[in-house]
This record gives C-alpha cells, sequence and structure tokens, in this order.
C-alpha cells in the first residue's frame, strides 16, 4: 500500500526534499507511552550532516508533534509528525532538472510521474525524507528499550575499512548509542573518515556496509509464510535509499558453508534455551529464536557526485554530461544507521504489538 | 497479514507437509487468462527432489483447481489449487519430534504454537509448501511471457562451485527454462553435483546462491518508500525456506565500491533509454528502469543432517544429541530455483496490475 | 483485498455453485483452539435449505479440513476448509446462461470478468459460498462462547410478519441457537412460513430483517475512524448476498428521534457501567461500550424467481423475458442467519485478537 | 489498519479538535490531478457551522498542502493536508472533563486508551476531524467529476420533515452543489431549519437522513466478497460520527417486498443498458451495474446537548448530572452531507483506480 507500512503499528510517510515538510503519521501506538522531545531531537541530530563528510546543507531537523501526544504521552490516535524544510537551495537544482543523475531516481521518477514529479532536490526520493523514520524512531525505540529490547547499528565496513564485529552485544549496543560516527573499534573510524575525504577531494563517494543486532527479544515472533521477520525487516529497510542488499546471520556466507559448520545447535541452560553460533542471525523458519537479531544492510555509493558523468537529458532524450553542482554527501552510511535502527525498531514493535495486543508496549 | 501476500493479485498459502494436502488461493487474476495443466506439471517437475542429490520422498505433485478456472480459462474468482499429499511416512518423524533439529524451525514453532503445531515433517515449515507457490507460478509466468516478460533463474554458486553470469540474458532465460539442474555453463553442473554427493556422503548439506534475472519489464514499475521492488520482491523472496540474503545488482559489493564506478550511466539510442553497467540491478529509488532486473539469494545448507549434532529436547528441556532419520535433501539450491522464479512471477504482476488495472495482464 | 478480510485473523472465500467445491482459509487463528467437527455440521446444517420453503437442492455440506488442525487442535496455521460441491443440476442453467437474472450478478458479472465467469448457478456470487462462512463460524464461535461472547440472531420480520424483539438477551441467545427458523416467539415462525408458501405459490419470493445481538463483549474495541465496530462489521456483512441495509441501534429510526430521547444515559452500580438505553447498540465513536452490540440488516427478496420479467440477453444485447427454472429459494432470511453469527463472530474474533493478542483467543 | 483506509488510494487520518490541527494523508492518486485550492475551501466552507443551526465555533478552516502538489498539480507522492485548530476555547470542557456525554465517545475513549486520550472536544472523536475528509474530497471530486462522475447528497429528512426524492439526478446533483443546506425542495429547508431552531430552544437536538447518489458509474465495479461496493462504502462512511445506519436502494424497504416487486428488470436501448427501477440503488452482487449508486445513511440526533442527563463520573465511577456547556450543534446532518460526499468520492476513486490502474484518474 505505497508509503504506508505497517500490520498493527504503521507509518505513513510523506515529503520532498525542497516542499514545504516531510513528515510521517505514526498510528497504532498504545496510549500512555512517554514521549521524550529531547530523545526524538538526539536521535535526529544523529542523522543530521555535519562536517567534511557529509553535505553542506544544513537543517535544524526542529519536528512539530501536530497530533497524538498530549500532557507528553501518546493518547493512542495517530501521531502526525511534521519536519519544515528550512535551508533549501532550490537553484542549485533549476539547471540540472532535465539530466538524470546516474544511479538516482530522476529518471524513474520522470517516468512513473509523467512529468509531474518535483525534481528538485531529489523530492520524493530525498534521503531527507528518512528524518520522518528517525522522528518516529525516536517514540518507538524507547518503548522497546523499557521492554528489554536494545537495537544498535555499526558501520561494518566503509571505504574499504572494515570495523570489529559485534562481541559483547549488550555493551556494544550501549557504547554505539552516543556515537555520530558508529563504529564499535574506534580506530577504524579515523581510517573510514580519512578514505571518505579522500573519495571527496576525488570528486566521488563511497559505500558500505551497517551490521545491526536487536537483542532482548523474546523467542517466538514473526509468521512462518511471507510475515517472516527476515522479510518484513528487509520491505521496511529496502525504502531506505542507498541500501541494496540485506542479509540474516551468515548471510551470503552459506553459499560455501556446509550443513555441519552453519548449523547452530541448540543447548539448555538453567531453563533457557541458546544456541552456540548464530550463523541463522537469531531466526528460523521466520521467527525469532531468543537469540540476538543479526543482519546486514549493503550501502551504494551516494550516486551524486562532482565527476562529470555520462547521463541523458530525459525531457528531450539526448545524450548528456553532468557534473552534479548540489550540496550532496561522498558517504551516507554513517548517516543511514539510525535509520536504520528506526525502522527495525517499528518493525519489531509492530510485530510484538500483534504477538501481544495492541496495548502491550506500554504496559 | 500473516499467509497472505500481494496487493492486486494476492496470495493465500496453507498446508502441512504431512497433512492432507497443501496449497493456495491466488485472487486477483483477471478473467481470461489460459490455465495449461501441462505447464503447471512441468513446473512442478523442476521442483520436485529426483536422484541422488535429493530427498528420497516423492510426491507426485498431482494437483487440483477447485474454483477460478472454467473452460481452460481463470475467471477472475479466486483460485485455489490443492496438491494432495500422499508419500508420507510420519513415521521417520516419530522418535525424534521433541527433538529441535538445528536451524530448523522445530524450536521456534513448538514456542510460537505452544506445543499445538504439527510437528510431522515440518509442518507447515516444510519446503514443501513450496510446491503451491509453484503451482501459482504456472499460472502467472506464461501470463508475463505473453506481456513480453521473461523470468530465469540459475545456480550462481553451489557446494563451492560458480556458474557463469548472465551474458545474453534473453538466450540465456531460454536455455534454462528446461533445465532440472539450472546452470548457464553445463561443465559446472557436473562439478556442482559431485560436491553435492560428497557432502551427502559426508552425512552434510551445502548451500549456494541463485542469481535471478527478470527482462522486458517497463520503467516505472514500483513505488519510491515501502513498496519499492527491492522491498517487495524481498519481503515475499525470504518465505522461502533456506534463504537468508537478497542483493539486488552490485549487492554486497557496493560496499568497496566508489560511486564513479558503481554508478550506471544514462545513454539513449533510437528513443529508448538504457544505462551502459547495470549495478544497480535495474532499478533506482525502489522503481523499475528498464534494464533487466538482476537479484540473488544466498541459500543456506539444508539445516536437516543425518550426522550427529547437538540440541535440546524442547519439551523435557534437556541437552540432547541429534542425527536426523527422516528423509532429507542434501541441497535445495536446485530446486529452490523455481520457487523463486514463481515467486518473482507474482510480485511483478501484482506491480504491474496495480500500475496499469486489474484486467491488464489478461488484454 | 478482494475475497480476504480481516487484519489479524483472516478470511479468504472461494469457490464456484457448481465448481468442484467451495471453502475458505481462515488464517490467524490461535493453535489450540479445539476444533468440533459435530458442531460445524450443526451449524452449516442450520444454513442447510430445508422443506417446502427453501430451494429443492440438497447439499450434504460435507466438509474437509485440510490444514491447520491437528490432533482435533488448531495449530495456528491457516485452516483450509473445502465443501465439496455434489448435487449440481448445471443443466437447468444451461438454457438461460445468457438471460441476466433481474437483480442477480448475472449481468455485473458479465461485464466485470467479460465473458470468462462461470455462470452455472451464479458461480462466485452463488449464496452456497456462504458455507464457507458458516464452516469458518463454526470454530470460532464455541472460542467465543469461551470468552463469555455469545452471538444471536432472530428473523425480527419476513413476509410482513414481525417478531418480538430482543429481551433477555441471554436466555433469547440461547433460545436460539438451536432453531432452524430463528425466532423469538413461536408463534411467529408459522405465520412466516404461511407467508412463505403463499409467495412461492405465486412464483414469488419474500424478504425480511434479521436482528443480531452480541452479549458479553468488553468495553473498548474497535477504532475511531475507518475501522469502527460499525465499520469492521457493516463491510464483512455486506459481502452476504441479499444484504442491503445495515442499522445499528435505533439505526434509521434516529432519523426522527431528539437527542434528549435517542441519548443513552450512563449509570454505575456495583463497580460496573451500563446506560439505560441502548439506542447506540452498545457502540459509541466506531467502540463498544459494554452493552450488547445490536444491529439489523435487511434481506431482499430472492432475486431468482419463477414468475417471468423483463431482462435483457447480454451476450447478444437484446431485450428478453426470462421465467427462471432452476432450483431457488421463496426466501433465503431464515438460511442467511446463521451466516450473519458466523460474520459477526469472526469480525469480533478479529477486533480482539487485535486488542489482545493473537493467542488470546486461545488462551 | 486503524486511520488508514484504502487499497490503491488510501487515506490517513489524525488530528484532535483542540491539538495542533487535524489533518489527512492522501496517498495513491496519480500524478497529474489539478488541485485546485479555492474548490477545497468551497467544500470546505458547506461543512462549516454557520448560523443559529449550528455550533458558535467558527474555524476558518485555512488548510495548508505540504506534499504532494507542485505547480497546481499533484505529483504522485503523498499529500499531506493540514488544516490548523485555531478557534479552541478547551475551558469549556475543563470542567466536564470526567463526565461521560451520553452516547458521545468520552467513556469508550477512556476506556480504550486508558486515560491518555485528549478529551478537549472530543479529541480524535471530533466531527471537527471530518474536515480532513473534506479537504481530499476537494482533490479527488473535481478528479471523477472530470471522468463524467457525480456525486450529491441531500438531507432526505431531519427533524421529521421529509425532502422529495431525486428525480432528474443530474440536475439534482448540479443544484445540490452550491447549497449550504442541501434539500432539492426549497420550501423543505426552512421547516427543517424552523425544527431544528425549536429543538436547540428547547436545549435539544434532531438527527435525520442523508440520500446520495452518485452517477456516471461505469458497470463492472466492485468485488464479490467482502469488498463490495456495498461493503466499501459502508465500511468509509460509519467513520462519520453520528452515522448509524446505511442502505442502499430499497433498503429496509425491501423487507415487506416480494421479489416481483424488488427486482429491477434489466432492458436495452441503444446498445446500453438499464434497468426499469432500481431498488438495488445501482448494484448487484457487490458490483455496479450502470444505474445510479443510491445510498441513504441515518443520522443520530447529536449527542451533546444542553440539557441535564444522567451520566457517571467515569474516574471516580460516580453516577453524575451532566449539562454540556460547549459550543454544539443541534443539527450536523446538513454538515456532514458533504463528508459523506467525501468519503464516497474517495472509495469510487480507489475502486476505479484498483480497476483501471493507478494511472487512470488523471489521464
Amino acid at each position: 500500500m505505497k508509503n504506508t507500512f505497517g500490520n498493527n503499528i504503521s507509518l505513513t510517510i510523506f515529503g520532498e526534499s525542497h516542499g514545504k515538510s516531510v513528515g510521517c503519521v505514526l498510528d497504532g501506538m498504545p496510549a500512555g507511552i512517554p514521549v521524550d522531545y529531547e530523545n526524538i531531537k538526539r536521535l535526529l541530530s544523529l542523522r543530521r550532516p555535519s562536517g567534511a563528510i557529509s553535505t553542506a546543507r544544513s537543517e535544524e531537523d526542529d519536528f512539530e508533534i501536530h497530533s497524538g501526544v498530549f500532557n507528553g504521552f501518546t493518547t493512542g490516535t495517530p501521531i502526525c509528525i511534521i519536519i519544515p524544510n528550512k535551508d533549501t537551495r532550490s537553484s542549485d537544482y533549476e539547471n540540472i532538472s532535465h539530466l538524470a543523475r546516474p544511479s538516482h531516481a530522476d529518471y524513474t521518477a520522470h517516468i512513473k510521474y509523467r512529468g509531474y514529479e518535483d525534481p528538485r532536490g531529489g523530492g520524493h526520493f530525498s534521503g531527507r525524507i528518512t528524518a520522518a523514520l528517525v522522528a518516529a524512531g525516536g517514540i518507538i525505540i524507547p518503548a522497546l528499550n523499557k521492554k528489554g529490547i536494545a537495537i544498535g547499528t555499526h558501520i561494518a565496513s566503509c571505504a574499504g575499512v572494515n570495523d570489529r564485529g559485534f562481541e559483547n552485544y549488550g555493551e556494544d549496543i550501549d557504547s554505539l548509542s552516543s556515537l555520530a560516527f558508529a563504529v564499535l573499534d574506534a580506530d577504524k573510524a579515523n581510517e573510514m573518515h580519512n578514505g571518505i575525504i579522500k573519495a571527496k577531494e576525488s570528486l566521488d563517494s563511497v559505500g558500505g556496509i551497517l551490521e545491526t543486532a536487536i537483542i532482548g527479544l523474546e523467542a517466538g515472533v514473526g509468521e512462518p509464510w511471507f510475515d517472516t521477520l527476515e522479510g518484513m525487516l528487509s520491505h521496511a529497510l529496502f525504502s531506505i535509499p542507498a541500501i541494496k542488499g540485506i542479509e540474516f546471520g551468515a548471510g551470503f556466507d552459506f553459499a560455501d558453508m556446509r550443513g555441519s559448520i552453519a548449523n547452530d545447535g541448540f543447548y539448555t541452560e538453567s531453563g533457557k534455551v541458546y544456541t552456540s553460533t548464530n550463523n541463522s542471525g537469531g531466526i528460523n523458519g521466520g521467527i525469532s529464536n531468543g537469540m540476538p537479531i543479526v543482519l546486514r544492510c549493503a550501502v551504494r555509493p551516494t550516486p551524486t557526485i562532482a565527476q562529470e558523468q555520462n547521463t541523458i537529458d530525459y525531457v528531450n532524450l539526448e545524450n548528456a554530461k553532468l557534473s552534479a553542482k548540489g550540496r550532496h554527501d561522498p558517504c551516507i552510511v554513517h548517516r543511514a544507521r539510525i535509520v536504520v535502527d528506526s525502522v527495525c525498531a517499528f518493525v519489531i514493535a509492530d510485530a510484538l504489538s500483534g504477538k501481544h495486543g495492541t496495548d502491550w508496549l506500554a504496559l
């Protein structure tokens, strides 16, 4: 159903990069969830560009909650969050509006919307829309935390530099929560930074991999067919611009494994059930098994680069050259991380609300 | 919504491995689509186990269409397809019914369904249920073909052996359509076979990668948020047991690319638009760009193996050892391939029916 | 989404009057609900035609449960119920297949399905499909009963004869449960019978009103917008062929009331909340208030009558005369009653599963 | 799915009576639909209270379109419409916030939202939210008009006074479009006014019936089960506060008819198909037959009245007396009329977009 997602909790997003605002309607959250404006601001700040490794566009991301919150708590009715656009410089885009940025959505949007699309800054396809997802995450994540569920994403790889993997999930997730550039091994942050700056200096961009862990999720969540945890998570995550691959647990490494190595043997201790390895990423048959959910998202290099590229003028159907002039990011991997957290939180909260009922998250 | 998927065309699946039958209800297909029983049979035969590299369970997969087809054509009303189970040997499973097969869904099903699950042969989690997806594919695929859309999947990797990639998409897809073991380079089939047999002899199993191409799809199909082509395809594909990763175009290889290499430059020729590379896998901003849709699914090694493994008795919560005795597959990569084709066909048909209206597929 | 309905519990129906079978897939029922075949049979028998006031077509309504039930309990997976068609006499319909029965769906089906519809016995539009709804009801209703919720429908009016209204809801619902011709005032049954027979002798048919009460439903169920209790119930109930009006509580009588009379004053007694009248039919703002849900369905006279009527040949687009020859009902009000009960049970169970979680109904 | 409705076109509504704003997200409208701000304003003015027969609360209903519209046309992306609340006098409600207005949603909201509801002015249950539906209608209705579909609603009955029925549908709908108090027989407007004033003077309120006609809708729209035209329309219409009954065509009058009278005989003329009567209200088997869709909504008297009524303090669970002090309407029938038009337009546009594809409405 297009721009709405979710069964028991649902999220509808709207907005254009250079329109009046971006925002979302978060519906199905139970009444009585505390809404902490400062926390939402904090999460939004983690997505905001900053410094040399990001676009020069700087949005305050002041947000307004128009409905569904009263006296600091959710009321149980739809929560409309509006994030006004302020620092828009549409002039950057005026002279390129008919030139398709390679691997961006300019051309496909033009075909789909038959010329009526808002081309300024990528319009509805802009990464800016993800601010609305993060604002929703700012309400959902603390509610999950109270239920003992924590979510953390680190930059597993960026500009050819690899971070270490998760070791102690709880501590690692904690340590990530306040980082603007989320790596587990602090030394790698510098290396990645350098790689991004180098690419930027070459008028180029870099990609990477985000690795996410969700801990504290009970066993038994997810459906066997279609609404598997993998299916629900990937459906939502692929909305994040630039994500082009998702794998759970060992993922593509399974291809070269044998079952005897790949299988996660169960064992029980003090009445609880564990697996000795977690190649399944915490999901068997589409359903959580109580181990950490682990997934990785492949993030493509930002398509908008200042280098000259071959492209077309899609109105006059002519071959052309394009060197992007707008403000853009040499890397969005680090900015996408809190978006991934937010989307995962949304999907998990939705699944749990289905299992335990609409009010459970607030009880 | 659990076991139903799709917006304009929808598929509801049901059945247990050792129950009366498996099947599906395919709804939303327009009236007037020819239903060719022989073609459905042929596709089902591609999924059926055969020879030393598969389980010894042999189902005829005789199917019955209970509704929605009249005089050889779809009527426009829901199509219920029933595939009776015949060769069930539930006794194989009797003595292991409380031992969780590692990385299988026995334990998660037990938690989710609180002991009421049908444990025989994996119940509703059995790969056998995918026969229903293929039967639906047998109706949908020819309808897409008539519209100039072709879908083909090959075993890109299995047991450590790599097939060549797609070269001439049209010819390659053609050549795959009649193969029971779908590789583009025939020599690799033997190597893969040998690898599978070797694993089987070690009481083990192997995984692999399936690569799919969808050609002939017009530009402009898919939605910007949530119902992106990637999101819809992955949501449905992750239902296929054993798939643990999905990537589009360059996928995880993007991580180490720079934008200048990763971007697919556009060009126009004779009034048509192409990209010189296809790292995006035919999708920009969630929407098809007219180039082939290319995706890869990581398939885990079959979890059920004859080797002894550590596990638990999930009823008595005790540690235990398990050596699977049921008939099982040392590899399901080759059998999963027609399931992937069918699921892709379903998702594409659904998206096109939304764009062009419910009757379009039949016109 | 066409032939599927419901959010947390969903029902997909299929089948044609003279095809292989009619049936449904009931999905989302929690594991552990007892399935009593005898009870399902009993409910189906209440829908079955019998005696002079019904069609002469007699179906045993033997049903088979193909999936989702194991050892007498629901497994939590989709329940496919098949009711084979046996006593089909398609020849009755052969010579009228191009003549649209007035007020039946022959013409609209022909337009919608462009000539591919199955015209035998009304095809997918036949009242026979409602047997599948009742079979599903046979699983859901006892589960609701265990939760203290009872549903009963009586023939409030038929052939111009009015039954008395509900007085003691609990006792009245009890008394209705075993009646094939469900009236609260037994004397009225005879009068209605006579009215139906008289209409039949005039080669005509009669309509009526069904009044339903749902008791034991807690306050707080339903949504403020769109998924109001009234909206959900009416959406599903209007599927029942021949229902052309639905009202809740005072319904259309509100038109001539003043607020001071129409309003249901609240009062509290022993810690519980009641209203002194129930003109709202137990629903305020789309949400149950704890009082009995009361609704009424207007049932049109069976469109198929033996009298000669003006119509068209919809293939040759010519005016024509039609005297229906098939077996048909002079009245379906009494047969529709258990269908209404089943549909109401489904909607209420779905709403409660959303509120309390997927397993609640079984706990 | 709670506050979102629609399959191909969907509407999500949000807002509270005394919050920052009310509004909606209209999604799925094709690109290229002209958006006429003046027309939206005009429709909103038809819903606005005015004069002695309405509440004294006066909202300008200035609206802002935050997304999805560019250069005067829809872009094809979600359209967020915000209608700020300005003239809020929450103090009116301060001293009654624990007293349930009889037949209003105060009590049910309190139970459902466990005390976290926004009680000011009915919160999310306020009729004010319907302004968002009308704003959406202001975009949809002109698009349907261009396709030859017209919708009109008149006050068939109010305060015990009956308007004449539709005669010449086209002319009647035209004549209604500019009326603030929509009756077909102008003389009746005065009588109804007087009735409303009389009720108001008695500190009371009145109800009525709205009758709607939709003309120009092709045959073949709607689904046989669940998503019947009646089901879709009623599902959405029952969201409008105060609507407690919906009937199509002869509706409840069918109860006392015989089939020979009730049936609408078909005839053909100049290659077109008609029925000589329209007791079916233009719908057979859930599908439009090409005749005008005719439906009637029963509107209850406004529950908020100044007379003293019995009620409870729902926080302290004590019996109490209530005389409403807030500004309120002695009648909302006339104001609800444009809401009914808008909701019908939405449902019809959604159904047509499914049938003909997402772009059809703009072509």
